[in-house]
């Protein structure tokens, strides 16, 4: 196998999406390609997308993946000096000989050296080892070539019936769009409500407006297998316990788990999430080599437990801590409170901090309050309804997490309670505060401050 | 004059909205009508009113007057156990005797004994001293009274020119309802660029909107007079030292400044602001006489001197406070931060903290950020254009303030910075924060955390 050998310092950067280009590009903006050489390698395709924007390509909200393309690797090449190599996968890291494996789709594999090292290597979407899973028809939307994949099937295809198998964020924004594609569209999901994210209370408002959408949910129904044609054929039908549901097209939305496995096969320290374990600065338990993104695991700022959740916006704020760091710089990553927003049609669903079950299991005694209100003063057109849920920490006051479901607007305002939650605010304190109030925008007390309210008044 | 003795305790409230009406009713859920004796006094016809919501009667967006009141006085009197005596004015407090003087309209002054008293007496208008600013076709927008007067002249004389002097909150909402009666309208304005409240670079954005929806608008053109038909009439201009602008309707927006009049003439303390002293609890200079809402000054938490703010979620908050103290329990106010916000037509307007002149005469040395965004990804859409401005403290980084002018969800996102302000955040921290993502709802870095970032990265 070829070594190639490199005069200046060289980072290689495992993986060409949102935690690897960032860190990428950061550490361009401290270092010039005289003082450093920058090499990122992508599996697929495509570097910096949207892997949020994926369900609104697939019903076309979204005209072109292109335009979910943030910079392409002839971009971060010409700007950026940075030498992506896409359609390149690494099959090894050897950190004694500070070395990648990289092997071009098609061709030889080439040991890569390295003085810096940057894992990105995301996540792995879950996929039950069922009868039928990888049968013509079933898809994942991990990436953007996933999206890109489902839509060609949707447009050439013309299926009529749609099969949703998990009713997590990305479920539900795959039962959007093929709603908004004309299909007759099933979400099977094994919990008792869908939005797992929210409590079950939270998750029945969800059920209950996907239901009003013309959505089938199917609830606590584990899937058992794929139906195809005989012959090894295309997807025919999905299985549960209780029925068979036909389907021309089924998408699979069951979760991710840490992709970490080339870190852990080198023998970097991986955490009990299953994510790579990194400090504040990105720095994971190898000397020079560093994580970001999906594939590594966080601080939660209110459980204090170490967590694995795949977002964009963790991917892209740690890739940039890991840049500013590999440059020479200085810069911590401040932790996750797991806020989520998510939009079905009109209705928007959002949570921040912790829920119910994950309030118990980090040991909290804790009370809730839930309010239903409107997005605007009550007599204003427009006013839509939208509920919302707190808990607090019942000693301290200590707001611990929010959850809402609601129409127009709704949605963003968790932002406020994340804002609140990073603060550690008491939910007196959030009670008490500020906000902005006109007739179009909230009622006179905004819904945030009427529920801490009767949240701190019942404790 | 005849003077009424009680038997039981007896709270006086002077003012039946906001504040006065708060308190009222939280000192009734404290104390029952056997513990207390509740006598609110109204000079007008309304009670708890949205008084923000009058440009939306006058232009129709809400139907009736009726539907900006969330409690009428016989509401008051049965579920609340509280007299409520509207048409009747208050002449003034002895607070040696313990009394107030009421006079019901067209009636005998009565002498009312008080064991406590709560001032609710809210803001007047600042009416210029100028040749035809009583004539008939010229209003302020005060009251509730105001607003369905303002409407009934539209709805009768159908004006076809309507000319609102002052460009702050209620000059662009009152702008706004005259272009939808299909008006033409002009604005004016006496300093560079309207909305004052906002730096002169972001008002510059309101005026271009305003333009833009077919207002005229003229600036830096105090207003020297009205004129009026011969003979006392109707008005039929607004002159400035420019020109005189044809107007067929007046309405005048020039600010409030506090109602402490009556609070003055009975010897209690008025600060600085010419609002009623009060402490955290709301308590004034004299024992057992309470204050709050428009009335009173509050503490501003981010300059930390003494500010009015007419502003009825500040006059419910504090109403609540005192209603609680009065009521034998313990709360406190937290003080203001000056959020606000406002719609004309789509645009979104809204701030919070200090703006430049603010917070020079606050004595801040700081640095300004200003960022165009928009209000989802780029790529989906509705994304409209917004833009953000973040003062901060050069030493301790600390946001001071923020101020947006968007499109359609720009504005909202101001709690999320009122709620920074409120902890004291830094730059650096808010740029760090775990806010919601999704296409539908902002870019992956949201523009408040960019332009925070953008800001830190300046100092």
């Amino acid at each position: 196998m070829e070594r190639r050998v490199n005069a200046r310092p060289r980072l290689i950067v495992i993986g060409g999406d949102a935690a690897g280009m960032s860190a990428a590009s950061q550490a361009r903006r401290l270092r010039d390609s005289a003082e450093l050489e920058i090499l990122a390698l992508e599996r697929g395709p495509h570097t910096s997308y949207s892997a949020c924007g994926i369900p609104y390509l697939v019903g076309k909200t979204v005209s072109s993946p292109e335009a979910l393309i943030s910079r392409d690797p002839a971009t971060f090449r010409r700007d950026f000096e940075i030498d992506v190599r896409t359609g390149t996968e690494v099959e090894g890291i050897d950190l004694d000989r500070r070395t990648v494996t990289a092997r071009p789709a098609g061709g030889r594999a080439v040991e890569e050296s390295f003085d810096q090292l940057m894992i990105a290597t995301g996540a792995v979407p879950v996929r039950p080892g069922l009868p039928g899973m990888d049968a013509p028809g079933v898809f994942g939307v991990q990436t953007l070539s996933d999206g890109i994949a489902v839509r060609e099937f949707v447009d050439s295809r013309r299926p009529r019936t749609a099969v949703v198998v998990g009713g997590g964020y990305i479920g539900l924004e795959m039962a959007e769009a093929f709603v908004q594609r004309g299909m007759e569209v099933r979400l099977i999901e094994a919990a008792t409500e869908p939005m797992t994210t929210l409590d079950p209370d939270m998750g029945r408002l969800v059920r209950d407006a996907l239901t009003g959408m013309g959505v089938r949910v199917h609830l606590s129904e584990p899937v058992t297998g794929v139906e195809t044609a005989p012959g090894g054929g295309a997807v025919r039908a999905v299985a549960t316990e209780e029925a068979s549901y036909p389907a021309d097209i089924v998408v699979l939305g069951l979760g991710v788990r840490p992709g970490s496995d080339l870190a852990r096969a080198a023998g970097i320290e991986i955490g009990p999430t299953g994510g790579i374990a990194v400090d504040a600065r990105m720095r994971t338990s190898a000397e020079g080599v560093w994580a970001a993104g999906d594939c590594v695991q966080s601080l939660h700022r209110v459980s204090h437990a170490p967590v694995s959740i795949a977002l964009g916006t963790h991917a892209n704020k740690q890739g940039r801590v890991a840049g500013t760091n590999i440059g020479g710089g200085y810069a911590r990553f401040g932790g996750v409170l797991g806020t989520a927003i998510s939009k079905v049609c009109d209705l928007e669903v959002a949570r921040t901090g912790l829920n119910e079950a994950e309030a118990r299991r980090a040991g909290f005694e804790f009370e809730t309050a839930t309010l239903e209100s409107t997005t605007r003063a009550g007599y204003f057109p427009g006013a839509a309804a939208m509920t919302l849920k707190m808990l607090a920490e019942r000693r301290s006051r200590r707001l611990l997490g929010a959850q809402i479901v609601g129409w127009e607007n709704a949605g963003k305002r968790i932002d406020v309670l994340a804002t609140a939650l990073w603060n550690s605010m008491s939910v007196e304190d959030v009670a008490a505060m500020d906000l902005g109030y006109a007739p179009p925008f909230s009622p006179v007390w905004d819904p945030v401050l009427i529920t801490a309210r009767k949240l701190a008044e019942q404790m």
